[in-house]
């Protein structure tokens, strides 16, 4: 089982999960400046975190089925976030809030354990990510994600790829055919 | 204290440095392709970390006195690093394995607890990496770094400051002036 199945399951027996959120296709589930430390688990959809900045839109992640979303500066660092979490299709999330997370990593070294191999996890994402945005060649950039997450070409619409790899949709066409 | 410097004192009381490296300027404690999972502690000096791609280095990371310094891909997922640690000037430093690292955190909820923080702080700085890369004002860039790690510009020569920023040094300067 994936680290993040476990974790979810172990809440899942205690009963932590505080509520069950439902989004509706391009809704937010937060937006930029404000703070929000609770982590969500996606149960079905799929969501997109971004950033405005030089009025532009950048969208650096993604959430859907089975993986966690937050904002994880201000989950982190408990101030507001910059960023803004987004449904791209109907959503529905389960939450716990800090505290409660907080409560049950500190309860078992288990669970602090699984917590560290899902930050470690986290942690070679942003690398690879780093090195994406470094690359300045499209089809080197969109390999590597294609490589990295193919389940991305299936839950996630094609022009939000598009931004994410920082290429015009009309290219990640041209790139998907080549 | 800082995090850092308690989980160092922690590691020392406990000998498990297993040895101490001197490296001279410009030569490498790792090159790109190799396996390296120790963590290193500097006690002196300064070193980067960059990756060449498309026969172009992308300076991404330093190490100065009193932080930890690692292949974090290789450290965290035991693979072939992609990255390249080189000393900027004459540099000394401690050296742990993983296999002894991992005792040490697994060897008390505290230690684990550490490091769990000092985890959450590298996410932190590599979401606010991601953000400065996004950005293609040169100066906002610069304001950003500067604001964040007003260490570095003392730390690390001009050329590499200016790598890191990905702009050029003749920019940098006059950034530095106006």
């Amino acid at each position: 089982m994936k680290t993040i199945d476990i974790l979810q399951k172990k809440i899942d027996a205690l009963a932590l999960w505080e509520e069950e959120v439902t989004l509706e296709r391009n809704h937010f589930l937060k937006v930029s400046g404000s703070i929000d430390t609770n982590l969500y688990y996606v149960v079905s959809g799929s969501l997109r975190m971004y950033t405005i900045s030089e009025y532009e839109e950048h969208t650096i992640r993604f959430g859907y089925q089975g993986s966690f979303i937050a904002a994880l500066d201000s989950f982190i660092t408990l101030q507001p976030s910059l960023y803004y979490i987004q449904a791209l299709k109907k959503s529905q999330l389960k939450v716990i809030s800090k505290t409660s997370f907080d409560d049950f990593i500190q309860h078992k070294p288990e669970h602090l354990q699984l917590w560290n191999e899902l930050l470690g996890a986290l942690i070679v994402d942003l690398l690879e990510r780093e090195q994406d945005i470094l690359i300045s060649a499209p089809l080197e950039r969109y390999k590597r994600v294609l490589k990295r997450s193919p389940r991305l070409f299936q839950e996630i619409p094609h022009k939000y790829i598009a931004a994410y790899l920082r290429m015009t949709p009309e290219t990640l066409s041209r790139l998907k055919k080549s």
